[in-house]
């Protein structure tokens, strides 16, 4: 196997994170054969109507069998099984990275399972759409995104190279880190503001006020920042499960700060109030513009 | 007076908010004349550029002389300010109008300074765009938007009635309440969104991961959510001096939500989580769709 091309790719789940970058492999010509591997069949005829892969199976064991790159794109809780139905038919050398939004857990239910000789690179490309299945699927996807990739112990060096060019063909920037410090990140950046947005929602759904209907006064911004508790609650509920440390870890520190807030509006500390407003209104701006926004000692 | 033909309108803060409506009053031929008052000279000439106002001036009292309507859309925090100013020169059966998004303190402050026989009538719009000042104005701004009326013991029923009919004449549906609801109301969909907002970003930008910028990691629906988070720091102060009752009674809710949101995470009580977001999910699609959202008993 040279270091970009593969004999066999593998694609376990074809919707738009394994599509896509199915869609990159293609158009780079960086595997000579493509199978997708799923349990829906109109998703996979899709995939193979859109020539995303050449050919499609629901049988995992049988569409992994002579694959050199199996990319694991299936919701986390399912991992540990995809990873046992696969590894009878796995073969020393075969390179197999995965795409969930967890990685510490993911890499404790699933390392274990992998075959001698087998490299397992786990990874995380941020990206995504409000969009699923093949249908969705784009090879433009990653291009200007990170992908993250937290190899362990285990890792083989030159697996996790080979990993990051593919995701580097795709267009993204690779960084590597430690899968505990991704799982602290995504928390907050993703499964933290998640958390928020369904309790608002929840909050302000079963608000009365004199018989109003206090949701119905909402508007534009409101239904903006609310946009993401239209999420899938099923994979939402999976993310907690998997990430369960991190994420109470941001939800303490959010509410400590919610708490600071509501002191200062309580205690009419509005000069502070106003500095707190000013600083995030900063970051929010500077991410916006692509800029690191400066940080205080907080 | 006939009830929708007015002699002389004079619009306090041609802004988005007054002088949207100033184009709303032209467009349906309700004033003969558009006075613009102001404190910046380049926004009222902006205005007048644009056939917003008919001439402007930065001296309130010589402004609102022999209008028949005024209308107050400047920041909550200076409506006390601007009515002082005014009414000495305030003719009776004038009627005075306000866009405050807050109600309560409004009424408090400005109520008492309203000269016997000027008709004070506390409206609320709730329409807005991110851009602000006089070139941001659009005669459409409040088409298909809700507006609401809070009237008080002392309103002219009269009045009430013609401020009702300039609303609907820009297209709003106008919805009469307490001043109390409203801010209630207000709180939950707008303030307590925006004071989650500033909190989450904060959070997360002083946030670190082993030296890792945490913020640089987010991706569209964090910057999507947090939108909100780059609104002005000052009016955001003000509204949380002037509405700091309902708006604390929200944070509570909110806090309430959150902690047992956290408790089914910590319990891995992962069926009633799931349960919670599919709520959520569904209030908010409500929403989108325009539909009332269903409720279940909290």
């Amino acid at each position: 196997m040279s270091s970009l091309h593969f004999k066999k790719a593998a694609i376990i789940g074809v919707g738009l994170i394994g599509g896509s970058l199915a869609m990159v492999l293609r158009n780079k010509g960086m595997a000579a054969e493509i199978v997708g591997i799923g349990r829906g069949l109109p998703n996979l005829e899709a995939a193979k109507r859109l020539g995303i892969v050449d050919s499609f199976t629901t049988d995992i064991a049988e569409g992994v069998k002579d694959a050199d790159l199996v990319i694991i794109a299936v919701p986390v809780l399912k991992m540990a099984d995809t990873i046992r139905l696969s590894a009878p038919n796995l073969l020393p050398g075969c390179i197999i990275t995965d795409v969930g939004s967890v990685k510490g857990s993911v890499i404790e239910a699933v390392e274990p399972l992998i075959p001698k000789g087998v490299h397992f690179v786990p990874g995380h490309p941020i990206a995504g759409t409000e969009n699923s299945g093949a249908e969705a699927a784009f090879p433009e996807l990653y291009i200007e995104r990170k992908c993250i990739l937290t190899p362990t112990p285990r890792t083989d060096a030159g697996a996790l190279q080979t990993v990051k060019k593919i995701w580097e063909a795709a267009g993204s920037t690779v960084v590597v880190m430690d899968a505990a410090v991704h799982d602290i990140i995504l928390a907050a950046v993703s499964h933290l503001p998640h958390m928020i947005a369904y309790t608002l929602v929840n909050t302000v759904a079963d608000m009365e006020a004199a018989g109003e209907d206090v949701i119905s006064y909402s508007a534009g911004g409101f239904k903006d920042f609310t946009r993401i508790a239209s999420s899938s609650p099923e994979m939402w509920s999976d993310i907690c499960a998997m990430n369960k440390g991190p994420l109470l870890k941001t939800i303490d520190e959010f509410q400590k700060r919610l708490e600071k807030l509501k002191g200062l509006i309580e205690n009419e500390s509005y000069p502070e109030l106003k500095r707190e407003f000013e600083r995030a209104k900063g970051a929010r701006d500077s991410l916006i513009k692509g800029h690191k926004p400066s940080k205080e000692s907080a």
